[in-house]
C-alpha cells in the first residue's frame, strides 16, 4: 500500500527552526510553560500565552519557561485597542458589576468585583520591551495587528512575526505590515477570536477562510480551528497551510493547567455545547456552554473588551477554587473528539507519526 | 513533476451512476432545468429543486427536465414540519405583515401580502407519490429527515436517497433511517441552512463537521459548503468526502434563474456582505446582505418556516420585477471568488480537468 510521503520541511519550519511544522497553539490560561517545552521536545514550536500580563508577570512566565527547554518557543501578546473610559462606559460596568454579582449571589457564590477605577488596563507597549530584552525570537499576537514602531523595534531584534486573522481583508492587512507568517484562524477554533477589523458577521469558515487567504497572500499561513488527526492535518495542507496549530486536543494533556473538573466538563461535552460567546470577555471566544453564559449572553451586560474581561476575572477564580464549571470559562473548538491526557509530546508526536504513515487513498 | 491521479470512481458515481461524483446543487429559484441538464451532460449529477412546490408545478418541471436529458438527475424537496396555524401565530403573522408592507411602501414598492388563511401550505408527502410516478430515481431532501413510511415507498422504486445534515447528530439520524448518501453541509455553504434538530447554535464549519462526521457514521458522503476550485475539492475528499456539491460557483451561470442586477450584486459582494439570516423565510440562510435583512433581523418580526417564506414570496416577487436588490433574496456561499458567466457544464467540466492536472505537492 503506498503512503503519504510527507515532506515537513517548508518556509514555517524553516522560520521557526523547528522539525516539525505543527504550532502548540497559546491558550491563555491553559497552556503552560511545562506545556511549551513539552512542543518543543516534540520537534514542534511551544507557546507561551502572555495575554495582557504585567511586565513583571511575563518576565516571570518567559524565564519559567526558558528554564525548562532550551529550544526557541513563541510568545503570544493581545495587541487589542483599549476603549476609553468614558462616563457611559462608567455607568455600563457599574450596572454590569452589579448584575454580575446579583447572578453569583443567586449561585451561592460571594464575589466583590473591582470598581472600574481599580482595574489595571495596560497596552502591549510595554510588553514589547520586554520580549526584547528577554530575548524572545518568536512573537504571536491576535485582536489585532502590532503597530508599525513595534513591529520594527522586534525586527531590527531578529524576531519572527506570527499574526492572526479571521477574514481576508485581516491577511491582507497583516501581509501588508510585514508580518512573517500568519495564522488562519477558522470559525472551528476554540477560544478567542482573532478578529479585529470589525466585531460583527461573518465568521468565516476554515474551509472557505483557508484557501481564500492562500489566493490572496503570499506570506506562509498557519491553520488553525479543527485540526485533531492526520485528515484534519492533510486537508489543511491541501487547502494552503504551511504550519498546523493544534490546541483543542491539548486541553486535556498533562501539562494543561485546566483542573479535573474542567477536563471532566469537556470529555462530556456534546457537539451542541460548544458555542460562541461574548459572556466573560467581551469578545467573542468559543467554549463549553454554561449558566453564567446562558445568563449573560443576549442581555446588555456585556462591556467591551478588556472590562467585561477584569469585571469577571474574580469570579471566575472563585469558582475555579470552588469547582464550579458554570462560573469558569473553558474553550475549546468544534472538533473535541480526540480528547487525550497523554503528555503534550506524546500527543503532537502521535499526530506526526499518524501522519507519516497514513495511507493514500 | 508528478500530478494527482484522482480515481473518480467511488461509492457515489456507482450510486448515481454519473462519471465524476460532482454534484451540481439544487438552488431553489436559481437551478433550472437546464442547469440540471448541463451538470448532466458534464458527467456531473444535475439537481432539481422542487422545494415546496406543488404537485402539478412538480410534474410540470420534471417533465421539462427529461425533455432536455435523458440522464438521471436528482430531484430536491423541502421536508420540513409545518408548524399548526395558533391564535398566537395568526397575531404574530399579521403584525409581521404589517410591519413588512411598512417596510415596502417605505421604499416606495406596493406590495399586498397574502392574509394568512390564503396561504397555501403543503406537506412534502403529497409530493413524494408524484416523485415515483415520474419514476425520479434520485431523491435529495433537506430541513429534516423523510418519514419511514416515505423512505420505504421510495426505495421500494429503486429511489436512492440523499438527506442533508449540519451536524453529527443528524447524520446519525438519517443513517439509522437507511438513507443511501448524506450531504454534509458546512456552515460556509450559501442558502438555506439543512438543519433540522433544532434551530440554535452551533453552526458547525465544514473543516471541523464533515471529518467528524465522516468518523461516525459509514454512509457515502457529500460535501456542499466552499468547493470552488481543486484544493477544495481535494480537501474535501481528503476530510471523508466522496462526492462533491457545488453551488455559488453556478450562480452566474448561463443556465442560473438569477438576473443581471442580481449577479451584478453577487459580483460586488465583499467577504463581510455574506451573512446569515432567517428574515426572507424564518429559517437561516446564507446570502448577500441588503436592506431588508437589516431592516429585519433582530426585531421580532421573523414568523417560523415556512410562514416568513411565503408571507415575503410576494414582495420578492415584484422586487425581482423592479431589479431592486435590497428586497430579494440573493444566497451565496462564503466561497464566492470564482465568479464566472460561463456555461454550468464549461464551470464543472473545469473544475474536474483542472483537478486532474493538479500538481502533487
Amino acid at each position: 500500500m503506498n503512503h503519504t510521503t510527507i515532506n515537513w520541511n517548508n518556509q514555517v519550519t524553516h522560520l521557526l527552526e523547528t522539525q516539525y511544522p505543527v504550532i502548540q497553539a497559546p491558550m491563555f490560561g491553559v497552556s503552560t510553560p511545562a506545556m511549551a517545552a513539552a512542543a518543543a521536545k516534540a520537534g514542534c514550536l511551544g507557546s507561551l500565552p502572555l495575554g495582557d500580563l504585567s511586565v513583571d508577570d511575563c518576565i516571570t512566565a518567559i524565564r519559567s519557561t526558558k528554564q525548562l527547554t532550551d529550544k526557541k518557543f513563541a510568545v503570544n501578546i493581545f495587541v487589542n485597542e483599549i476603549p476609553e473610559i468614558t462616563d457611559s462606559l462608567k455607568i455600563q460596568y457599574a450596572e454590569t458589576k452589579k448584575f454580575i454579582e446579583k447572578l453569583a449571589t443567586d449561585h451561592h457564590m460571594n464575589v466583590d468585583l473591582p470598581e472600574i477605577d481599580t482595574l489595571k488596563v495596560s497596552s502591549y507597549h510595554d510588553q514589547i520591551d520586554v520580549l526584547i530584552s528577554e530575548n524572545c525570537k518568536i512573537v504571536s499576537f491576535t485582536f489585532g495587528n502590532l503597530d508599525q514602531q513595534s513591529i520594527e523595534k522586534l525586527k531590527n531584534n531578529g524576531t519572527i512575526l506570527i499574526g492572526t486573522c479571521t477574514s481576508v481583508e485581516e491577511a491582507i492587512i497583516l501581509e501588508k505590515s510585514g508580518i512573517d507568517i500568519i495564522c488562519v484562524q477558522g470559525i472551528e477554533a476554540g477560544g478567542h477570536r482573532g478578529r479585529f477589523t470589525n466585531d460583527n458577521i461573518p465568521e468565516i469558515g476554515g474551509f472557505s477562510l483557508l484557501p481564500q487567504v492562500y489566493d490572496a497572500v503570499n506570506v506562509p499561513l498557519l491553520f488553525a480551528g479543527g485540526i485533531y488527526d492526520t485528515k484534519t492535518l492533510l486537508a489543511a495542507k491541501t487547502l494552503g497551510a504551511q504550519g498546523f496549530q493544534v490546541g483543542s486536543l491539548l486541553l486535556g494533556s498533562a501539562e494543561s493547567a485546566l483542573k479535573e473538573f474542567e477536563k471532566e466538563r469537556l470529555r462530556n461535552a456534546k457537539e451542541n455545547d460548544i458555542i460562541l460567546t461574548k459572556s466573560f470577555s467581551g469578545k467573542y471566544a468559543r467554549g463549553v456552554q454554561n449558566a453564567f453564559m446562558k445568563a449573560i449572553d443576549s442581555t446588555e451586560y456585556i462591556l467591551p473588551y478588556p472590562y467585561q474581561n477584569k469585571l469577571t476575572a474574580g469570579l471566575r477564580k472563585i469558582a475555579k477554587l470552588n469547582e464550579n464549571a458554570d462560573f469558569v470559562s473553558i474553550w475549546a473548538g468544534q472538533s473535541l473528539p480526540a480528547f487525550s491526557e497523554k503528555s503534550t509530546e506524546d500527543i503532537l508526536l502521535n499526530l506526526i507519526k499518524e501522519t507519516e504513515n497514513y495511507p493514500l487513498k
